[in-house]
């Protein structure tokens, strides 16, 4: 449920949850007290409460309005403080005012309604410009059970552990213990493979609840099936992200392969996809292989450059490292499309690859940034 | 000398020589013969050759190209192909014409002139906007030593060694041996304080001569002296491609206090200098240091986030971790200006220092990096 800038996730019954967290070393109010209250009430949230627009980070009384903003909830839901996850994004080093979102709880709790999924997804808002929600659901032996994804996120983006805000709702029913390596796989395969802006924020937070609305627990076989749908949902909501970048006007897509494991293949993806100026040529539409080779070449694994293959929305451009013979125009007319792809092989005959999402980088993007704040 | 994109830099007598080369896994022709020929000659040099618009690299002909071109200037200035580096700068992944090169030697050679070095300065620019040169005169006990720096670039800088090309010459008489330990101590002083988009290129490069002709021969102390002027020149050069970065209007310079070390120091201020968050901020005036706090806390580097303190152009702008009053628009204000200032104390006890320089990200290098190569 939404109002403004606020918004109120409630699971009817209890939930397990699982979360993760930023890796930046400052982080947001909200963020510490949720890793305490998921501690405090082994695993169990009711509630989770987001504000957009001010990340309550570098706060004075940022514990204190969390901790106020949460019990407030708690008490309108007949339950325990330490059930409500506080969440917080937007600007650093601003006090948030705990009394607004006090004062608008009572009538965001008498809202509630299922059917209100994609307002909170758009409530949680800062620079995007489209809510971004996925759904998915699987019929298992004893019954269907489904999945809702909602994130947000824009700019400040290169998560470490989770991206800005993402919340994974599903009605299985589920342990904490057994949600946990569940969001970490998926995270690894979605959110980790994610970069805007090269910029991790102090408020990523990514949360996924199991309440077992649909009565079905499933065996461990089929929690390898969840584990699967959870990771399309959340891959679902990560190129959403890419896409709606900021500024951005097209989704890049890098493939890595060859590499001697996954970590080289996503050091060199990243790489690639951090590199500014193989973003700028995206934009320009210019397939300007060289960028893209050199930024590999930075990031630390090393690589026989005589071996290296390029293509770019499936053209080879560059073969053993050098210059392969292809169609400018036609090239550069396909990297005009929304969705752009670079595969770049390093020739070993390693098993690593990865997917690597981001987006090209655009005037609008400095435009936004220039004068977020104020 | 100077012909176009084309300079040749000569030494009347052989001069001792060091250098610094990228640390990008994939390397240019003419890096890999320039190490080649230094160890070849056991660090003499007689010429360096300069080609601009062309980096040389990833190119099938790269490796001939680079050697015909070495031996076409050293039969003009009568010496071996060894006493020759060669350097590029440009494109990557074109073939290079070395057949131009060779061609438009024989006019170059005939135009040697000291008076000429602005010149050189000039054509060894690409997206640069101006030429860069610094100089330096000490007198020491047997007579006066002088120092003349130049240095190129713009974009993809983020030397890790040196960066893109820089050529300092001196005429007191140092070997070889003294001089690599000067390159490194002033480099790391200098270009290694120094990133515009974070993009280390595969051709950088920093060479160092020495050629003795004041006829001085420092004694250890005063090679202590020597080594401070490499580095003011070395700095004095970081800085001028800092301003002029592509597109920028703002020489940022961050400094950073109370680390463990000084490699923690650099470590925050390059985080902080790489955010395009920060340098949008800047681009737009806006003391946003929260952008600065969050960026610093992704630097892998521990710091209570509780004891920092942030300077803006000298304004104290976070105390404590928390935002500190300021005149937001008298601060505005001072951010209009050419030069910018970011102060960051981590509130420790330890006496890490580092000096960083960067520049605002505007809408500009967007537009020169969408359409660069084509």
């Amino acid at each position: 449920v939404e109002k403004d800038d606020l918004a109120l996730i409630v699971s009817d019954k209890p939930a397990s949850a699982a979360a993760m967290f930023t890796t930046n070393r400052v982080q947001a109010a909200p963020v510490r007290l949720s890793k305490q209250h998921l501690k405090a009430s082994g695993g169990q949230v009711k509630a989770i409460l987001i504000n957009a627009g001010n990340a309550n980070c570098a706060t004075a009384t940022g514990d204190k309005v969390a901790l106020e903003s949460c019990r407030a909830a708690a008490k309108l839901l007949r339950t325990q403080a330490n059930r409500v996850l506080p969440a917080s994004t937007g600007v650093i080093g601003v006090e948030l005012d705990g009394s607004r979102i006090v004062n608008a709880l009572p009538a965001l709790a008498r809202e509630l309604n299922a059917a209100r999924f994609p307002e909170v997804a758009r409530a949680i808002m800062t620079t995007d410009t489209r809510p971004k929600v996925s759904f998915h659901s699987v019929r298992l032996q004893k019954g269907e059970v489904r999945f809702a994804g909602m994130t947000k996120g824009a700019g400040m983006i290169m998560p470490n552990m989770a991206t800005t805000l993402a919340f994974l709702l599903t009605d299985a029913a589920l342990t904490p213990a057994q949600l946990r390596p569940m969001l970490k796989a998926a995270a690894d395969r979605s959110f980790h493979c994610l970069s805007v802006d090269s910029d991790t924020s102090t408020n990523d937070t990514a949360v996924v609840l199991a309440n077992g609305a649909s009565g079905v627990t499933p065996t461990p076989k089929e929690r390898q099936v969840l584990q699967e749908i959870l990771c399309w949902v959340m891959e679902d909501l990560a190129e959403q992200i890419a896409l709606d970048g900021e500024g951005a006007r097209k989704l890049v897509t890098i493939c890595v392969r060859g590499a001697r494991d996954s970590q080289s293949a996503n050091q060199l993806a990243r790489a690639i996809a951090n590199s500014p100026l193989v973003k700028t040529a995206i934009a320009g539409s210019d397939p300007n292989w060289g960028r893209v080779l050199s930024a590999a070449g930075n990031a630390g694994v090393p690589f026989d450059p005589a071996k290296v293959d390029i293509w770019m929305q499936g053209i080879q451009v560059c073969k053993g490292g050098l210059a392969a013979p292809f169609a400018e125009d036609e090239l550069k007319q396909k990297l005009d499309r929304r969705e752009c792809s670079i595969r770049f092989s390093i020739g070993g005959s390693g098993k690593g690859e990865s997917r690597f999402w981001t987006c090209d980088l655009t005037e609008d993007y400095i435009r936004i940034n220039a004068s977020y704040r104020t």
